[in-house]
């Protein structure tokens, strides 16, 4: 881990305090901005309930330009209607007029509570402080500030050299409940001090998403406010297509989005455990993708992990129901090396078996040995915190 | 409800007792037989791992006929391989040698424990006291005999004049967790002394439970067991397609399964709320469908319904997510009367919706105002007794 001070990338700085919306001294509001226009690509959540400042940074972001992003936790802004829309902009236009910048030049999130109207006044009030606030080593601040249930801050930040050039790359991350399929309730914002051009920079985010936070699943269930951005210089050599730098790039990047990925599922909300579920052989990529979906999020497999119990018979159920071109009776399925499953049947290491349920990081792979398509996704049991972090009124 | 003793259908009997399957005194084996050979049609899970007996009896019922059926609970005989399916006919044979009927006549059913080899020395030890128990009284050990988690046996009698003839219908069922979309851990079997013949009783039969047990689900899970079966008299009046008979037997059977449908979720494990989803102007009937399951399936949903929390930003997350064709800006929702939700936003009735919370029976209304197309389903909460029940050591 990089020192906290010593985490900076040129032509970046950010801000993170606390303005009252979540209460107390809980930081809530944050800044990222460049020090000139950067380019800028995102990805946002697939539900058809989309939060205002969804829809506002959608629109913005088109020219594949922009000066930053203010982000506040607390209140998700969603469910709001056209007043929603009206405070997601004035909420920008604060920060717009505190730079000095043009309108439309800072995107916004939010994240928090669904349906309660966003306490502009206080984000207004607020916004001198989170300007003069700006610093080059500012990340943890801001990293804290956009966290709701979250138990840490999650950053990420790597070092490379990319065709002969030094690159930074700095990642911050939260996202702890309604962690889904389409990357639910969680926001991620990079920056980098490589140049590279809106679309192509699409073209890397878009990878690096699928294959990390499209990767996690705490409860199966799909945020209306999900958005990751990054930001990367607009100066200096450019990263072109085609090239290795490109290909180096985009490695870089999705290890970050990966070991991001990683700290929201290690935070899952009231999760004690860590799952690797791996499907092996299968005989479609559809088939491959709806097993470990079906296994991650199903209730009754997320208990069992919860009480340690290698219970094969719920998987197996799982499998049935959820791939299409299986045979039951080719299935292997191991606890990390243990193998409970042979053939369909139980393959008697219960004991083995039941020592690797009491790991915290535990390897659930299916072996179908039908096909070669495979596939694999992070989650984590359900507990009692679990029902108690969501059950309580409004969390 | 109709006293024990009174419930007989003519023409049927039944026992259950305990084998030492469960343990201790706990009933554990039942068998239902027709004083001879009865129409029979059934309905079997959609899980590609079938368990043993629904092979066997899927198998069996293909000629409409049959006898009758032993049940064991304690061991679902699934995942078991080709052992499975000898033991799954073994333990028809000691029933079939008992009766002194011929081989093949009689079905099984098996719910419990998935993986383990059916303890086949037991039921056999057992299988004179379970026939010369036979009763026509013995519904209550019959319903007794087939539970596993179940809180409660799960009984419907009904009687009604159809085309001017007397007829008795009795259901009984089995079902408390991995209940799901596709009816999953339960069984049910209905007995009438009505004359309809196979095809017909199947036709009956689909559209009974497509109304019923495929409108319940407690956690989404699909089971390898499933099965309804309902065995009708082969003599006396035919009920004939196409006349008031029918329908009005139709409709008798929907209701039975129905009340039976509930009893189950009302049983779901660690359940505090029985909760209908209403959805309601959709625009195709996959839309209504899939909101409907989507909200009942979601932890998030269950776990703000556990903790009374009138959290409507949570379905309008689960709606946006599993309905193509909504447009959310037009989306009300009501929990009973009390409108929460007006266009998409928050109606601002808190406090009535609060009190709405506190209650056991509570029906969520999502009204998409798109289409003519409706759905709906019954569910439960899940709160910190269902990960209790299905965290511990298998149970």
């Amino acid at each position: 881990m990089v020192e906290d001070r010593k985490i900076r990338v040129p032509g970046f700085r950010a801000s993170g305090i606390a303005c009252g919306i979540k209460g107390g001294r809980r930081k809530d509001l944050a800044l990222i901005v460049g020090d000139g226009v950067s380019y800028v690509a995102g990805v946002f959540t697939r539900n058809r309930v989309k939060a205002a400042p969804v829809l506002v940074t959608m629109e913005r972001i088109r020219g594949g330009r922009a000066r930053g992003v203010v982000v506040n936790s607390g209140n998700a802004n969603a469910c709001t209607g056209k007043q929603g829309l009206r405070d997601a902009q004035s909420m920008t236009g604060f920060v717009e007029r505190g730079l000095g910048c043009r309108k439309g030049e800072i995107l916004v999130c939010s994240t928090g509570v669904i349906g309660e109207p966003l306490p502009v006044g206080k984000i207004k009030g607020a916004v001198g402080r989170l300007v003069d606030g700006l610093s080059p080593s500012g990340w943890y601040d801001t990293a804290r500030a956009i966290m709701t249930t979250d138990a840490f801050p999650k950053i990420d930040f790597r070092r490379e050299t990319i065709g002969g050039k030094d690159i930074t790359l700095l990642g911050i991350a939260k996202g702890a409940g309604m962690i889904s399929p389409s990357m639910a309730t969680m926001l991620a914002f990079f920056v980098t001090d490589a140049c590279i051009k809106p679309r192509l920079l699409r073209k890397a985010l878009r990878r690096a998403v699928d294959e990390s936070f499209n990767r996690i699943t705490v409860d199966g269930d799909t945020s209306t406010n999900d958005t990751v951005l990054i930001f990367s210089n607009s100066n200096g050599k450019e990263i072109k297509e085609g090239g290795p730098s490109f290909e180096h790039f985009c490695s870089l990047l999705k290890h970050s989005a990966l070991r991001l990925a990683r700290m929201i599922v290690e935070d899952g909300e009231g999760a004690t455990r860590f799952v690797e579920v791996r499907i092996e052989g299968a005989s479609s990529r559809a088939d491959a993708e709806g097993m470990a979906r079906g296994i991650a999020n199903s209730v009754l497999v997320k208990t069992a992990l919860f009480g340690g119990d290698p219970n094969w018979g719920r998987i197996m159920a799982v499998i049935g129901r959820s791939a299409e071109g299986i045979d039951p009776s080719r299935v292997d399925i191991y606890f990390d090396n243990v193998q409970v499953v042979k053939g369909g049947c139980g393959a008697g290491n219960e004991r083995k078996a039941e020592r690797v349920m009491k790991k915290r990081d535990i390897t659930i792979t299916v072996d179908c040995n039908m096909g070669r398509y495979s596939f694999f996704l992070w989650t984590t049991d359900l507990g009692y915190e679990y029902v108690r972090i969501n059950s309580e009124y409004r969390t």
